[in-house]
């Protein structure tokens, strides 16, 4: 057998009333977390484990499907269980939507990419006039009737966010915001042309696990949540004049606010 | 066998390459979704499933498993499977650190407590010295020693939150900052009594899937991931003067943030 790493692992502590495979994989845990196994590294075989602890085969897996299930590893079938690499990581800041972007031409999704040295990429683009849902309805003043632009960001070829943004028809109809490309600096760019000049973006946050539709529109691995972003834009007016739904997988954002301390 | 609600779960698709198990998953998941089974309701039962589909038990076992991992359901030894109710969610807004609050004398957790009509409470309380890891240190501008105040927030008797605060040891020592209870307005009202006006908090939110000691503390369920958030308080000066770092259980929780369009 191939001997494990040298001091990693320790033994099983019989006395205890913490299942053995739980056991197990806090210790494998452990070693990760502390970089004795580094991103991408292969674990110990599962006989390699067997051997170590003294277990049967089904104890190891099932100590490998604990980690498994919190994001840790990923399995590769007939090549063992790799602790997965953690993807680079968009960081939204509190000023992505500051106007001084939009007035160079830049959306929001650009203006993040750049600042991680990264590709940006859309696709699965689709512009539609639908019925909005009542939720969207409700936030956005119940209009009858909505523009809806569906979307899915990639960033060096790896899909972590799907946006669709709702506008009122009366506003969005026949204007550049219909279009597929609506130009440089986005739809909120077009908003302010036609006159609504943005005051504030409202967002609520909330966590939670995929759907299996999120988990294939974007690949997620086992035990990866999604975070679930609704945006609403006002202008100054205070008339909400979109409402942009995303769901973005969750180990590929960091999200920073600024909060007012007065 | 008891008859299942009519309508709600048809037939498999023999012709689907989806898994017979994830098929039946799905019907469960749009009935949920459709709140043909409500918040709390039993799921139709092992055999009357296994007698609708004309599956083996470990098929709709399998099926149940997925509808855990994703939060939907809680398995109820030898009771059933039932759809999990979903607890009240606090809305954290973006001006919970207003100086209006704390010249009330209400902390953070107080106001929105109040704003829910929930009951708060705060246990596991803990205040001691220590070193700071090197991520806290980076973030508070490399203290050598900090006071670290440890607490568990409860709402309506249900843990929701785990939080740690860290101050500069030079900054709380020997202040009221340092005592278990620190009086009204909480450690923030402190800070400003003793020179350190507040002027803003950075956010920091992450997401992800529970350790097992955080599924513990919060007593969370399978499928529910928790929310990460580290927030900075900084002085009028610009120096930190605090860093939170903050464990919620997902299912609890919406974000609530503004952001500037200019």
């Amino acid at each position: 057998m191939a001997a494990l790493p040298s001091g990693v692992l320790g033994a099983l502590d019989p006395t205890s009333d913490r299942a053995v495979f739980r056991q197990i994989a806090d210790q494998l845990r452990e070693a990760i977390d502390k970089g004795q196994f580094g991103e991408g590294d292969k674990l110990p075989s599962e006989a390699e484990l067997v051997e170590h602890f003294g277990v049967s085969r089904m104890t190891v897996r099932n100590s490998f499907s604990v980690l498994q299930g919190e994001g840790l590893v990923l399995a590769e079938h007939g090549k063992g269980v790799f602790v997965r690499p953690r993807p680079p990581v968009r960081r939204l800041a509190s000023d992505r939507f500051a106007r001084r972007h939009r007035d160079q031409g830049k959306s929001a999704f650009i203006v993040e990419a750049d600042a991680a040295g990264s590709r940006p990429e859309v696709d699965s683009l689709e512009v539609k006039e639908e019925r909005p849902s009542q939720d969207i309805s409700a936030r956005l003043g119940s209009p009858r009737r909505v523009l809806a632009r569906r979307r899915r960001y990639l960033l060096d070829g790896r899909p972590v966010e799907f946006a669709v943004s709702y506008l009122p028809l009366d506003l969005a109809r026949n204007t550049p915001i219909a279009q597929p490309n609506p130009g440089p600096g986005g739809i909120y760019a077009r908003l302010e042309e036609l006159g609504h000049r943005l005051d504030h973006f409202d967002e609520e946050i909330r966590a939670r696990m995929p759907s299996p539709h999120e988990v294939k529109t974007l690949q997620l691995a086992s035990g990866v949540p999604v975070i679930h972003l609704i945006r609403t834009a006002y202008d100054t007016e205070g008339r909400p004049v979109e409402v942009c739904d995303t769901v973005m997988a969750a180990d590929a954002y960091v999200l920073a606010y600024e909060l007012p301390a007065t």
